[in-house]
Parts: C-alpha cells; structure tokens; sequence
C-alpha cells in the first residue's frame, strides 16, 4: 500500500532524498522546512512543492504521511505539531536515536490521545552520506539499506505496514527493533566508532614531529569519520548518552589493560594481553557485514596503469569484452608520480580468468 | 649510486618486494630466510637467487648492501650477525620500531667496532598490504611512499647514501629522523591507530542483538585494520610500548572525559565537551594527507549502473572519449541489488564536463 500524498517536513540530505526517491516513484510530496530556502532549494531539485509558510499545503490531496527529517534536538515535537496538525495521517521521523522521541510522544505532558499515538512509530534508515545538505541528497540514498521500524506498544498495525511500505518502496530493508535495542545498537555500531576516530583525529593536533606526513591508509581509514559535522553529532551523541558512555568506559578500561602491557612487556603475561586484545579484533571485525553482505570473500588484481584519460576505458573493455565481472575496484595514485595502481576485487573463481584476459590484451599485472 | 649487488635477508613481504624492485633494476639480487622454502617461494617468483642453507651465495660478486627484512624481535639479532659476515657492507634493516634496534646495534656487549657501527643505519618503508607473505609481495610496493632513514651518531656518510638511493631506486621518498623521533612518529600514526581499531572492532563481541548487522561504512573504516595480523603487532607494539602506551593513556583520559559528560548532557559545559573534542577531530583529520598529499579537493559524481559485465567498460569509455581523468573510482554494490553506484572523485574544474559528457551517452546520474 503506498501513500498517495506524503508530507515532508525538513530539507536536510534525508529529507530531500526521501522526497526524491518519493517523487521518482510518482507520489504527490509536499515540503516544509524551518528554513523556507532549503525547502525551495528542494523543490527546485525536484523533490516536491514547498509549502509557502504556516499556509495549507498547496495541493487538492491531504497526506497519509508525514515524514519528519528535522535535526533530533527538535523531532519530537514536530512529530507531535504534526499528529495534531494532520489528525488522519500517519507520521515517522528519520532521527538516529529512537527511544527519548517514542517516551517523549508516550508522555502525558505531550497532551497527545491513544488515538494520535497509534499513528506514530519512530524510524531510522541506516544510510547518509559524508556531506549533508539537500545538494547531497540522491533518490537511491536508501537502496539496499537497513531501515529500522521501531514501533511503540500504542502504535497500530496499520502505521507500522504504511512506513514498512515506505522504506520498501524506497528500496530499503526494513528491521523492526523496539526504540531502545535501535538506541543500543547504533550505539555500538555508529555512536562510540564516531567518538574513537573523532578521539584519535584529535590526538594528532599534538604531532610535534609532523608525523601526519608519514601517515598511510591504516589511519586515514580509523580517522575517516572524524570529519563529521560536529553540531549533528553533539545532538546524536547526546540523545543516546548513557549508552554511548557505557561503551566508552569499557573502551576505555580495555585501553588501559593494553597500556599497562605495553608499559612493562617484559613482565610475565604482558605480551599475552597484547596479542589476545588483538585476536579479539580480529574476531570482531569478522561480524561486521562486508559488502554483499559478507566481508573478504574476494580476491584482487593489481594492474599498473599510465594516469592519463582513456586508460580506464581501455581497461574496463577488455574486462567486459572477457565477460568478467568485478565487484569492486580501487585506483590508488602514487603522490607525485604519473602512474596508477587499480585495484579490482573479483570472486575467487574468476581471478585466473581476469589475469589471463588482462595478459593477453598487454596489461601489466602488478608483481 | 646503485649497489650492482643486494643481499635480502627475510623472504615476507616486504623482503620479496625489495627483491623483485632490485631486479626489475637489474640488479643482482641474493635471497635467505630462516625458512626455506620462503627463499626459494621467493625465489620462483623472480625476486633473486636464494641461498642454501649456510652455503656461501651463489654469485661471483660480494653483496655491497644487506637488507634485513625479518620480524622485529630478531632484526638486530640479524643485523649484527650480517655486519660481521659481510665485513664491507653497508647494512640497513626494514623494521617499523628503530629505536632498539640502533640501541642494539650500538651496545657494547654486540662486540662490534666502530667500524662496522658505520656501516649501519635503520630504515623503513612506510608501505605495506593488509596481507603478508612473498605472494603478496610486489616491485611497485614502495612507489611515491615514504621511506624513513635512521642513520645514528656513529653511521657514516657513504652508508646513509646507499641506503636513500635504494630508497630511491624502488621508487620511494626518503625522510631522514633521528631512531627516538621516528617511533614516536609511528607510535602516533600507526601503532595507536592498530589499537584503538582492535579495541573497537572487539567491543563487536559484546553485541547481543546482532546490531553489527545494521554496521555501515563508518564501522567498517574504522574496524579495518584490526584484521591484521596479531603476531606481528604484539613484536611491533612491545618494540615501541612506552611511546604507544603513552598516546594510549591521553585518549583513555578524553574518552572518561567525553563518558562523562555524555553520562549527564544538561549539566552545564558538557555538550561543549563533546563539541569541543568534535571539532578537535575535524581539526586532526585534516592534517593527514590525502592521496596526492592533500585531502577532500576533489569533487564527487555518482552514475547507476546495472551489475553486469560490459557496464563499466562503457562507462570508462565514454568518459576517456570526453578526455576526462578521473582521480578515483569506488563501486558500490547494494546488496542483493542488481545495480551498482559507480562514485568517481575528479578536480572540480572538470565535474560539469564530466556531467555533460555522461548524460549526453545517457548515463543515470544519481540525483
């Protein structure tokens, strides 16, 4: 069942990408955001009409769902302006931490009836982009990612099947995970991970040797996300503090078990401290998902090419001409030198064929 | 000035590719290893001819540069034996920790005299795959990456020319540091980074609702290191403990400190302590060099494409026809979707030619 008519309140990269993947599937999207420009800006990116104002939408339909993308700092009570302002439709917010909104529409302050909070559940799609902004957005933001559904006991049957449908239609998987397993979970798979890089990102501000310049893919990787916006995560972090915290003191007890080995090596034990810590990353990093769902099942070929236009061209027919197909491929430029490395990831069972087709056409193959 | 022979002691990874690096020079190149088998593995893949047990090398020539490549806790070890076996040659080694091993090399209780002390200096390459082992070894490893130089007080000048221009024949830059500042250096961009990746990709086994099935991309960055190899980094981490264990205990001392205030977000001062250390982060990462050595100058443009062979060829084609250089590529497969999102970094004076020439083919950019 997908809505005819949904309304979208905030611009923001989630917002405008929901009304994107929206309008490309012919639903009518109305917008709104606090900022009257960044909803003009969306509807001149084609996301949708903006709404002029505190004026009716400018359509003859009314909404079936009101998706709220606004900063989390604010989402519950747009979700409860919005309960209130359309009393038939459905309304979801996008906000990365679920449990203080589903308690804050649960409250009796809210002056919110059964019947209004049967119309509500809290939504969280696991996709964003490095770089925020309805100029980020795009309408398959959402494919092939999770979307977790957390219901609340009032919610009816009816609101969680429209958002499920939504998060489908949008290309999405939906999960549903009550709002405080979603809040330990992105706690433990986004929330700390942003604290740790952001935490040694800082540490090298203390670089007095100008170490940075030695630096290689190990740490731009761990320091990657350091680079977030800082005002979103401060609203993020502080939604979920306690259970960020948590896992920060382990962390941080973990930490020093490692420091006090590394400080006196020698002593009985030490080094076994050490290596069981770094087993134990091992195995943790096993758990996560790789893509297509599993991690390192592939293989890689190496090709060394000259950097300048047509090379790839070249490159990739020959790949495709052999029908082979690769999953993933990577050019890496030598600083300063006119030379690439491309890196292609394949399945095991092709690599021998990749290699021998890549011979043939007179590329050189990386030793 | 190039050695026309290299003797390369430790047949992994880096040993192998110093090798296959020397003779694509042409250089006569002599291989042992502790192993075997690894010399002679080495060997059929073109890195050298190995030695035979204690057996004198089979060359006419004498080796004017040793390069030892073994694991760390026995370079010195190796390094020493090495000087006295070749009493004319300049030896260097390639492990990532100096400072002991210069340590090491200068004590007394080595027996070795101020002569031979000047024809030693450590050094590293600061290169390396996720993968070890001679198969993964390759002539290009050390192409555009830097190359730390140690020499100490007693290394003489001739010996430090060697060894920079070896640097340089394989393709590397070469930066000189004392043996104490460049494991400091390393204790920061290198040593802490494997730990704080280990001990989070760890905390992924306290996860008792399968949240690692929501991770994204963040989690995954930052995790990837902690597949290395646990081996390796205890010699690595226990050569450099008090220098790494120091980094250790400021973070663990931020980590309480944002715990803290996450623990009580509306005390006053405590979400400026998180966006304090937030925007120290941006801060930091932003000091680590990005490919071409510098980072985020490049614009990005995403094209949909369907997962099938021949797709990408295409693509390439048509945008070398439009003699337009890309700077990166990365495929994003959505899993269990037959499409692919195809991100390509170009210079931003080049996007809006990049745009016009892929719609103009007909390409689907992602909105």
């Amino acid at each position: 069942m997908s809505p005819r008519h949904v309304h979208v309140i905030g611009s923001g990269l989630l917002g405008t990408s929901v009304a994107l993947g929206l309008r490309r599937l012919g639903v009518t999207v109305t917008l709104e955001d606090a900022s009257p420009a960044a909803a003009l800006l969306a509807e001149d990116l084609g996301a949708g009409t903006a709404r002029r104002g505190d004026e009716p939408l400018a359509t003859d339909s009314v909404p079936e769902l009101i998706v709220v993308c606004v900063p989390p700092d604010v989402t519950a009570a747009v979700v409860a302006r919005a309960l209130r302002e359309w009393p038939t439709a459905v309304v979801t917010d996008v906000a990365s931490v679920k449990h203080p909104i589903s308690t804050a529409i649960s409250d009796e302050g809210t002056g919110l009836d059964e019947e209004a909070r049967a119309r509500y559940l809290g939504s969280h799609p696991m996709a964003g982009r490095e770089t925020g902004g309805p100029l980020s957005a795009r309408a398959d933001l959402f494919v092939g990612r999770p979307w977790v559904l957390c219901p609340t006991p009032a919610t009816d049957a009816a609101s969680l099947i429209l958002v499920r449908d939504l998060a489908r239609d949008l290309g999405a998987s939906p999960v549903e995970l009550e709002p405080e397993r979603h809040d330990e979970a992105v706690a433990l798979i986004s929330h700390a991970p942003q604290v740790v890089s952001t935490l040694l990102a800082a540490r090298m501000l203390d670089d007095e040797h100008n170490a940075a310049s030695l630096a290689g893919q190990g740490v731009r990787d761990v320091t990657r996300i350091a680079a977030s916006d800082p005002a979103l995560w401060v609203q993020i972090l502080a939604g979920n503090g306690p259970r960020v915290a948590r896992i920060l003191r382990a962390l941080g007890e973990d930490l020093d078990r490692v420091a006090t080995a590394l400080e006196a090596i020698d002593e009985p034990g030490a080094r076994r401290t050490v290596a069981e810590q770094l087993r134990a990353g091992n195995d943790g990093v096993a758990r996560l998902p790789g893509k297509h769902g599993t991690r390192r099942n592939f293989e890689q070929v190496t090709v060394l090419i000259d950097d300048e236009p047509g090379q790839l061209g070249r490159l990739f027919t020959d790949i495709g001409a052999a029908r082979i197909n690769l999953e993933d491929v990577r050019i890496d430029h030598a600083p300063g030198v006119l030379l690439g490395l491309v890196e292609m990831s394949i399945v095991p069972e092709a690599k021998s064929a990749l290699i021998e087709a890549l011979t043939a056409k007179g590329w050189r193959i990386a030793a």
